[in-house]
């Protein structure tokens, strides 16, 4: 006991000490993250080829051989190319039982079979391999700019070495994840490649939505025009047209974010169970929802921004211009039509409530704002609103067109107004919702999705006295 | 010394090896928190009446009886109803010393005396009940869409026992709250089932005083215009009154922000002490400020589109043709009435910066970055640049309203206009404001906020002396 | 091993009771602190010179003579002055080996010349300073609305006394931040007294800016108007005048966003490394760049709500019935020059389109959006997106000026119109970062920043074959 006593002192000394951290490599993110550690209160010593070149090393830090280097602490931060890596078999003995933490990147996505980190392990079995840091920019950790990402993934076999790794993300400012075994470091590796993943498709369907609606609008309006009235309004382009182009698409990609849940419940319905998949297109198409809502979003912005400068516009003035001194030089004035202010001011309120609750839906997939909602609040939100939003601007578009669809004029070359287009799917969204809050289908629906099943056929016979029994849904 | 290097490397190879953790129950929630835990490299054992429904089990997943289960780990997440669990005290002898996890939800806010992880504690005395995950979906362990809420509020008596299931939410990548003891359960289990709770008074409040200005108003505009005069101006409804309820309830609201405030700081010079407390209606007042702020907000959004829509109405294209037609027709025209355009562009002018302002506060109410300025930063921006918002509505109203109060066509039926209405309170909170920044005024007050006591009357005698010497404020 | 295996429920026996914390001063901050601690589970002990004033301590807590106090907790906070640390010399041996909490803030930035932290460690060497909670509101703790921040820095030099502290700030609900060793004390003893630092040039640079701006366009379209043509457009000041003061002002600040990244280039260009610094000046231009972005933005925000109203106001609407009577009344109409129409909506509509991807850039600078993208990602937004709207919003003043710069009547006393001086910065910088997307320049700019040097000759020579196989950058 006397000994322990002794040791407490003693182990509290060492504590306050500062821990080392070893560092192989001595490029720009070995320097960055080494100089960083540093001022968080570690020792870093380098670990290099040539014990030289102290010029860029941080004041302060050391540089020895590798071995020497590996010697002083138990992890290593192997801040060396992947090409690199065979060398360190030769340190086997030295790396054993320590912490290596990978922090290499790669240039292509899926670049090599497996992993870096996989990699490293197996070269160096006897080595606990931590998988960090590699989404953090040595700029950043350069300039203490961390704006972007503080967020650092983590995996590794090892669960103390990946606790020690914590430890030390954390003491950096940084926040840690956890994600799991080493088999996820593919993933991790190829975090830092991605371009807006989530956001290929929705971006690619809106610009291809977005062409052909201006294709189809110039064809319509300004061909047509030329060819067969001789008039040439090739200005419209600019903002007549796409203004014509951001409504449609805007509403076209709404009813899009609303279409999947449809399907998905029509396919549990079918199923009787929610346990069997979704084909692989429902999947992706559900969880990119959000992108396809906020694209949504900024093509109705667009819209906004370019029917508020109507007024401005030099053709809309001349032609408000031209038809008054039309009306004064035939002495003629015109009563006001009630049925036309009415549809006008309907028109335009349904588009302003529309728009108003598309940007609180946009406020509410905000990271910090969706993270201080409970579930509960997120689904009303998102789905109740989403749908009275979609509701508004169906309801505006519908407005907008009035009586129009009626007349020949509509028609030029037999070509219906876009605006008809982007009515199908909303149309059909809605109607297919109207159906499903029907009570004789949205009873079974909710009891399917609390995960009561109708005859389990997919699977073998479970018992449903056990599963009503336990908590089904939270 | 030996035994103990020995140990070593066995404590390191156990480490790691997966930990297990059970899971009662096989219900929806059991299973996709099983699915998750596996994912991220714990053995999950599940315990189950009967172990053959292995369908829904997920791959990898063992399924044992209650008993066999509960010995395989120090963990157990009981994930079966609270109704279900009185036949836990059957194993009352497996589960002793054992942290059992209660992830349990009710299906009412308060639906028991007691909360379920209270109730299981009186359960099981011998075990350590800590209360988590019940904030979490089934849907979004599943589905790993994470997009709401990533907190899990835990609360229990020992705190080992929660810092393992910390340890257990941090490796699923979600942010652990500890919310102290076993108590606190009851608050943890009504969280998931409230919506909106703190936004509820605001928006009966918006809601009760749009419906009164709205009818006033049609009252006023449509009714009186029809029995007098026989006109139909019924489609005012649809902009014109909409535009003139939203300004007057957001600068309501807005004016109701800061009036608490008032109302506190009089309270407080009144009893010369902070540490008396607030009357309850004024406690819950203030703790709904920002909400009030953010309707506010809001209400002055759809303000500004439908003013902004204005000259793209069809009625006010009419009127303004109809009054250029007249002059034409008369061979008369208009000058430029300079205090005319003065006022109309001041009018302007304040409302463009009363609202940048407002969106200013707006935004920084946003959780993430209120999270990144400091108290100091914070209160300049809420309390400051507050009340600049407000004096600037103020002022922009009072501008709208110009000498309109002057004349007698104002008040048809005797009603005034509804801007009047809306400057009442707003002015009550500047004049007030306006006396409480006098230094008379506002030193005693900042003293008092201090923690200094003008005569501490409510409570036994405590030294001032004492006080001074002792931080009061920070 | 019997000891050992006794001791385990007793240490559990010991982890489930209440911890106790003790507080040395009873003022306004030590109570809310002590009071929230208690709700969160811990047992509290003040320590007082009396022990009487119980009155304004929380229920529950206990009060003792500072000596009594410090023996019943291994940490201690200390929420006294400063001014009052020197009484603590006295309770050295009490002290001695505790953890000390010190949470003092002073009143001024850098008051002393030593953080408060490390006087209180010279005076208590053997005690162990944590510095913590400074940052936190009395105010914040007692009502429970902790709608700021949530991070507590946390420095001090001791591992375990700081992870010790650490633990109670998490269990508070509040988010630790370990900010390194004692020395960084006065940082954080300095946060909470700064007031947007960060922000402080660039508004100063904006509100110089818009005086000079604003100023010139009164001498330029008041004063000359008034003097030579003995008009009185005074009212300009209000709404036009500042709406070419928004714009300008906007201008110019986004061009400043991309000019220090064009001088740091050049000057590794020049050096051929990237490893010598920055002036100083370029350092700080860099820092707060995003400032300047996010002005900028307020700036054009306000341009585009002055543009917007243009068409209500009363100015504006009797010129436009002006030009109408004044065509009625000659019998004349105006033909549609569809090369005017051209000119207007291309430059509203590239005004369009850089508003929209400013809002764009400045939703991706909200904390918690650029915290969910990868450097990638961001890079891409805030380099790429940034340029396009650099170009768009140089492009649409382009095409505001038009030809406009031809004729006499826009140089008024030789004063050229406002919108050009707004060109400058931006042209300067569109033109030179045309330059450095050459390749022949590119590509060593590149390498440059990769770690790649020309020729060291700023620090002794480092092995460039070396630093071709480390890691360069990530």
């Amino acid at each position: 006991m006397g000994t322990a006593n002794a040791m407490i002192p003693l182990t509290s000394d060492i504590s306050s000490k500062k821990e080392t951290v070893c560092i192989f490599g001595t490029g720009d993110f070995g320097r960055s993250l080494g100089y960083k550690l540093m001022q968080c209160g570690y020792s870093i010593v380098f670990g290099s080829r040539s014990t030289q070149n102290s010029g860029l090393i941080p004041q302060g830090a050391t540089v020895l051989s590798h071995t020497e280097a590996a010697e002083t602490s138990d992890i290593i931060i192997i801040a060396i190319h992947r090409v690199h890596y065979s060398f360190l078999e030769s340190l086997r003995e030295t790396l054993n039982g320590k912490v290596l933490v990978d922090v290499s990147n790669n240039l292509k996505i899926n670049q090599y079979a497996e992993s870096n980190a996989e990699y490293l392990a197996q070269l160096l079995p006897g080595s606990k391999v931590v998988k960090a840091f590699n989404t953090v920019s040595a700029w950043a950790l350069q300039s203490g700019g961390l704006d972007a990402n503080r967020q650092v993934f983590i995996c590794g076999d090892d669960k103390k070495a990946k606790e020690k790794v914590m430890e030390i993300v954390r003491s950096l400012g940084l926040t840690p994840l956890d994600n799991g075994s080493v088999l996820a470091a593919k993933e991790i590796e190829n975090y830092p490649l991605q371009l807006f993943p989530m956001w290929r498709y929705p971006i690619y369907l809106s610009f291809a939505l977005s062409a052909f609606i201006f294709l189809y609008s110039v064809v319509r309006d300004i061909i047509y025009n030329y060819v067969e009235n001789g008039k040439d309004n090739s200005f419209f382009i600019v903002v007549t047209i796409a203004n014509r182009v951001c409504p449609v698409v805007a509403l076209i990609l709404l009813a899009l974010v609303y279409l999947p849940g449809i399907f998905a419940a029509i396919l549990q319905l079918h199923r009787g169970t929610k346990y069997s998949r979704f084909p692989d297109w429902l999947d992706k198409w559900m969880l990119c929802r959000k992108q396809l809502g906020l694209i949504a979003l900024a093509y109705a912005f667009l819209h906004v921004l370019y029917t508020l400068i109507i007024p401005i516009r030099y053709f809309v003035r001349w032609r408000l211009n031209s038809f008054v001194l039309q009306q004064a030089l035939n002495n003629r004035t015109d009563p006001l039509w009630t049925g036309t202010a009415w549809h006008s001011d309907c028109y335009l309120a349904f588009g302003i409530l529309g728009f108003f609750l598309f940007v609180l839906l946009g406020i509410t997939s905000l990271p910090s704002v969706s993270n201080s909602v409970n579930w509960r609040e997120f689904r009303f939100v998102q789905s109740y609103l989403g749908y009275l939003t979609l509701v508004l601007c169906t309801v505006h578009t519908l407005a907008y067109g009035g009586k129009r669809f009626l007349y020949r004029a509509s028609y030029p070359w037999f070509l219906p107004p876009v605006y008809m287009f982007s009515l199908i799917i909303p149309c059909i969204v809605l109607v297919m919702k109207f159906f499903l809050i029907f009570p004789c289908i949205d009873r079974p629906l909710t009891e399917i999705r609390q995960g009561w099943e109708r005859k389990p056929k997919y699977i073998n016979h479970s018992n449903s006295n056990q599963s009503t029994k336990e908590m089904s849904s939270v």
